[in-house]
């Protein structure tokens, strides 16, 4: 942000815009790993994934401080005491998510000697693929400050939540038909939900990116298609 | 705090506090009442508790408004800046403690009109009634700016995750016995699970006690007990 008479502010903005790109990186490739590891049932690299989540721990550490002692020390007005709230919350949002991926990595260790029903793990990948094309879209336009993608990001959070809701249903069912799948179904179930709470941080961040742009934040419900908080199956309805 | 030249900024930061405390008192309430709609499977009670999140929700937007406008006006420093930035913090996590809260009411309605066995519901029950003790110690904390009753709820969160591991265990063995058991039993573990997180955030909250203290956030793990993600349970072996 060129004009500033302290250029070291500059450096300060510039340097949480660096590391909240580092975070978004991170959280990228530990969800698209964490799906990965769950679709091959890959134990190493779902350490792999447990094992990022420390950095990404640490860089919101780090932005966090960092941006308070900016407010504490410039006093910034408007646009730019907007972009460091942004940070804080942006950068809030990218380490849960991180968690959600470490948390599907941990299950993905735990069923990874069991035999698991390839068709239903391939309805969590679709969900992930959603929702991973969603982060990279918020993150461009974060990155970009552009308020329209993020609207279109926020927009299309539904999508997600329709498929965690059929995704529910299927796996009660096929809970239902054999015993033996209960243990890994519960597990893909929190997976999904995983997976679905990843979209709803990424809905967070579009939010963050309109209130960055215009200060104000949507208070508007969400776009949401989330119906399996009431969903019931009953077997032999399967 | 008395001692500030303008005397309005005193009014801003008491208001704050009168702020947190309202959303603190709403969000035990919730904790209390969705558990006790749980235990009694009452429809009506849930539908209450659903209902009282909107003033979370709304209250939390005024603390964050109010406090980054705080930040941008009066320019506090050091220990009236955390006042504030603690403020934000903690209204966030009351307002996912609501949210969660609202997501096992939701469950309840789900799961009224079935037959669910009263024992499992009152392993809920104990875990909720801890999460609920150390949520109301918290806010006691907050309210006195007691380092050492936070530090105090911050060590007993495991005991929560180990309710919960062994909670989680539980319920598979029950839904593998009958499948159906299984949509109910479905509910009751993102009840559980939900109120294992309502025992996270109320940690934050003690962390954030220690910040608005001493200036640093506590880094060392958490005491976790949490092992669900990693269980499975076999049929046969319950």
């Amino acid at each position: 942000m060129p004009g500033h008479i302290v250029s070291s502010y500059d450096a300060d903005l510039e340097n949480l815009r660096r590391s909240i790109s580092e975070m978004g990186g991170i959280a990228e490739k530990m969800v698209t790993e964490a799906t990965d590891a769950l679709v091959r049932r890959d134990a190493t690299l779902a350490q792999a994934v447990i094992a990022a989540d420390k950095r990404l721990d640490t860089l919101q550490h780090e932005i966090e401080e960092r941006s308070v002692l900016l407010i504490a020390k410039r006093q910034p007005l408007a646009i730019d005491l907007r972009e460091t709230i942004s940070a804080i919350r942006v950068s809030g949002d990218l380490e849960r998510i991180g968690d959600l991926a470490k948390n599907v990595a941990k299950r993905v260790v735990a069923i990874s000697d069991q035999a698991v029903g390839q068709k239903i793990i391939l309805g969590v990948q679709h969900m992930s693929d959603l929702a991973e094309g969603q982060l990279k879209d918020v993150l461009d336009a974060y990155g970009s400050r552009d308020v329209k993608a993020a609207q279109d990001v926020w927009e299309r959070d539904g999508e997600i939540d329709a498929l965690y809701n059929s995704l529910f249903r299927e796996l009660l069912t096929y809970m239902m038909e054999d015993p033996r799948n209960i243990s890994f179904c519960t597990h893909l179930l929190f997976c999904a939900k995983n997976v679905e709470r990843i979209g709803d941080h990424t809905t967070n961040i579009a939010e963050t990116i309109q209130y960055l742009a215009t200060g104000e934040t949507p208070t508007g419900d969400r776009p949401k298609n989330d119906a399996s908080n009431y969903a019931t199956v009953t077997p032999g309805q399967g």
